[in-house]
């Protein structure tokens, strides 16, 4: 495995040329290109530039709309539902955002659930857009069909991510982002190209028994939802999951559980739709609104402290306060650069020869 | 081990008479008797009646009020900040669900985070009181420290639970109510009293290894966050506990992590404390704020059938529905009465006698 480094400025122009060359709008194109740059800045490198040929394909299959037009289709003074008509999450989601941003600044909250969208990128993105307004910022989103709940062997859930981001004041956001199955798929991709085992209890085979073969998911079995069995409390991770895709997609109109079309392009969406597209759901919450936002953030500090000087089981590691290895890779990345395995690099050069654009 | 069944109005009087003992006002103990009796219904036998003498003992050393003066402290449109006045959580948390739910159904939304409270019983409970306005309910609330973050040697948190409650319409309503450890505390009592061994993954010894001894906790260990350990996703539910605890106490101006004053009357409050009382955070969303309810319960109905008929790993296991088997058990016990353990009736006739009020 080898790795190329690119800087921040190479990879965001590239990955606004690839949305130009789909036909986004100028504004959109940067707008997407920033959630893909944020995600491979704060290292989680699954949900950055390498899922652009993805993007492309769906679009190819008209499966994206470039130029949708976002609109607000139901609302009251704190709550919308939002159409995305079909365009990217990336874009979708923080017009999304923006609008419960807004609401919360007037009313104190906003939430907003969102139908006929794509995949959002991570959900970090949305989440710190109101932390920066000095609110606490909400986001989920469902996904395809991945997870199988506890007793089922049929994959009936998403990783369904869900995150709170909260501003602290001397130290970086606290920012739990998680997807609710045991092992992100990320994971098992890097244990399937190195051809390695992994633990028990990320997946479970066709017959529904616990296997350590990481290519089982693409045998007909399915991830496990946070908590892995039963007696871990995997009943758990499945209601979480549950939760995320009732909110994202029962709530706003779009498809939810198993009829939630693929984010890859090869595989049809289900023929039998239940709603439009894949749902969100995203929040913000004035911190004014229940105490000044000052106090919140002297008290979220002390929290963190306490934390990161817990005593911990081995002395070489330290308690991680949700969001600050993220951050670490942020300052570190805008500095030195983004390192991209060889294989992404090959197939955005692909990419580029297909788009006719400059290569990386 | 030997139940004796008792009526749910037998063990309502008895139950209201010990708050009334207390010095509680009338509609203050019929309702914290509510909440405790719905858990018992429900089958959550861990947070009804069987709590009643530690809330008692709380009382004796004056670390409940039971006759507080409950107000909101400051607010906007659509969040508050709700002091509990040291009172019973068992008739704060409702008092500031109403207010959440009141703000709802003017503004879609209502949120309200509260300080200065204690034991709040079943989450379920308070998010119950939303879905029957039609709306969602949310509730969490943080606990005493008995959970060592991923990495820790020193409990943190609490079991800090989460519930979610959706309406449909056929079905009884979907309730996801979760502590974020992997395994609740209830669950290691039983097998404390069996001596018996736990899986793996439950809790960890005082030197941080992982322990099958359910007595590991009494001697200096811990409980485990909800995945157990990294490789399985602890992070993740130390993640949620956090977002529990800073939502609950850090935006309310309660105690938060190892602040959070212990549940029984035999361990004292932290003599530094950060804040006032153990914290909630309850809210409301209309769902006519998203799209019509009607349609929304149509749709869960749907979700709800296509879970109930997945294809399972065990024909004999079916996968449940979140809170349709403490729905099952409110029906069957209203009809045949409340089943609890000699151990409890006896020291329910033990309160009674010194609170001079009519046994079991």
């Amino acid at each position: 495995m080898t790795f190329y480094t690119f800087t921040e400025t190479k990879l965001r122009q590239f990955t606004e040329n690839v949305f130009l060359k789909m036909g986004c709008p100028l504004t959109d194109a940067q707008l997407a290109a920033d959630v893909l740059l944020k995600s491979d800045l704060r290292g989680i490198d699954s949900h950055g530039v390498a899922r652009l040929s993805g993007y492309v394909r769906l679009w190819e299959k008209q499966r994206i709309n470039a130029n949708p037009v976002i609109k607000i289709v139901h609302e009251t003074a704190t709550t919308a539902t939002v159409d995305g008509d079909g365009g990217l999450g990336l874009v979708v989601a923080p017009f999304a955002m923006k609008v419960a941003i807004e609401k919360a600044r007037i009313y104190g909250s906003g939430w907003v659930a969102v139908k006929n969208s794509n995949h959002f990128g991570i959900a970090g993105y949305h989440s710190l857009m109101a932390v920066e307004q000095e609110m606490i910022g909400i986001s989920m989103t469902n996904a395809s069909p991945l997870v199988a709940p506890t007793y089922a062997n049929e994959r009936l859930l998403g990783t369904n991510p869900m995150c709170y981001a909260f501003p602290a004041g001397k130290y970086p956001p606290v920012i739990v982002d998680m997807a609710t199955a045991a092992a992100a798929n990320g994971k098992l991709e890097i244990a399937q190209r190195a051809n390695q085992p992994i633990p028990e209890g990320w997946v479970q085979d066709a017959s529904g028994n616990t296997s350590t073969n990481p290519h089982q998911l693409k045998e007909g079995g399915s991830l496990l939802p946070l908590g892995s069995d039963k007696d871990h409390g995997s009943h758990k991770g499945y209601g979480l999951s549950a939760t995320v895709d009732i909110l994202s997609a029962v709530l706003s109109g779009a498809n939810y559980g198993p009829w939630v079309p693929p984010f890859v392009a090869f595989l049809e969406p289900p023929t039998d739709p239940v709603g439009e597209g894949i749902g969100h759901f995203l929040g913000a919450m004035s911190i004014d609104g229940f105490r000044p936002a000052q106090d919140f953030k002297d008290h979220l500090d002390n929290w963190i402290e306490r934390f990161k000087s817990a005593k911990t089981v081995d002395p070489d590691k330290k308690v991680i306060i949700p969001g600050e290895p993220e951050f670490a890779y942020e300052q570190e990345r805008r500095i030195n650069g983004i390192p991209l395995i060889d294989v992404v690099v090959h197939d955005l050069n692909q990419l580029a020869k297909k788009l006719e654009i400059e290569g990386l």
